[in-house]
């Protein structure tokens, strides 16, 4: 009865959700046993001005990279 | 002080979100007491591109449904 | 597929829990339409030292707790 | 390595959730200890009709504010 | 970033939780690219008194187990 | 309204978790407005044999440190 909840970073096109979503599955399976009926897999799509690691939202880490790079 | 979270498929009207809050919030006081105003419920729409069961993903279920039924 | 997350303080009986869980889903049945087994419940158990309202944690609130009542 | 998720009525300005991911992690840094780089907020918006206190979703709530105030 | 919270039955040994990290984190990469180091992934045990589907505990439908199976 | 779940890795004292509702609530506070009795705070223990970060186990990556540091 596995449930994974995956907070991503939005952009991701449909396939790759859908191979991902195949693959996290199939792994569950491999270590854990089971059916994979009974895995769920929910994607959650989280902005880069709703995230933020070290104190800084990821949409003002971009803005300050560096001009050169 | 019981807090619940929903997470079902986008789609669902405003007037079952408000009549699912209700039942939920009121089957939550009559097993556990309490007051009404202690109970939260949140709602999360999950598109069905965003869950998978089985390693599928629910649009992907939808497409392959068979014609006849 | 709902699922359903419920945050509560620890302490219930499990017989508590077996008819929250049982009325949740009805109510989610009734409600969304679908059928009973397509709704999961999870119990979190959230001791008072793990809560806080206000700023401050639930269990200091008991400790502040005036004689008289 | 502490992960907050905060969820917050939609609405709040950029500037309000850049502002308050800095001040959560500077909490935590301070009475954690560890490196700010450790630490992971992520703000997810909950719409009035999402989330209900006392079983009646908060959109309700403002459409049933009496006139007066 | 992706974080991945896995909801799953308590009782798995540490080598599988092991394992399977290894393997979700591994898929992520594969999938989505960037580097493992930017892959989190946390497990919660939930024990089967606090896990129904269908409005049942998971530890009530195992005594309900018929006898012969 | 706004609640926030701290994940974090388990063997906080019981003064910290009370320290660090208190400031992440006025944080909350001084920054949305609102009052403090809106503000909920959950903390949410992890133990390092849950939390992997790069495909590792944090409690495998402790038994990996190397002698010297």
């Amino acid at each position: 009865m596995p449930t994974l909840r995956v907070e991503l970073f939005a952009g991701r096109t449909p396939e790759q959700k859908a191979q991902l979503a195949h693959e996290l599955t199939q792994a569950c399976v491999r270590v854990l046993g089971g059916d994979p009926s009974g895995v769920d897999v929910l994607f959650f799509d989280v902005e880069r001005h709703d995230w933020a690691t070290g104190g800084v939202l990821w949409h003002e880490k971009a803005s300050q990279v560096p001009k050169q790079s």
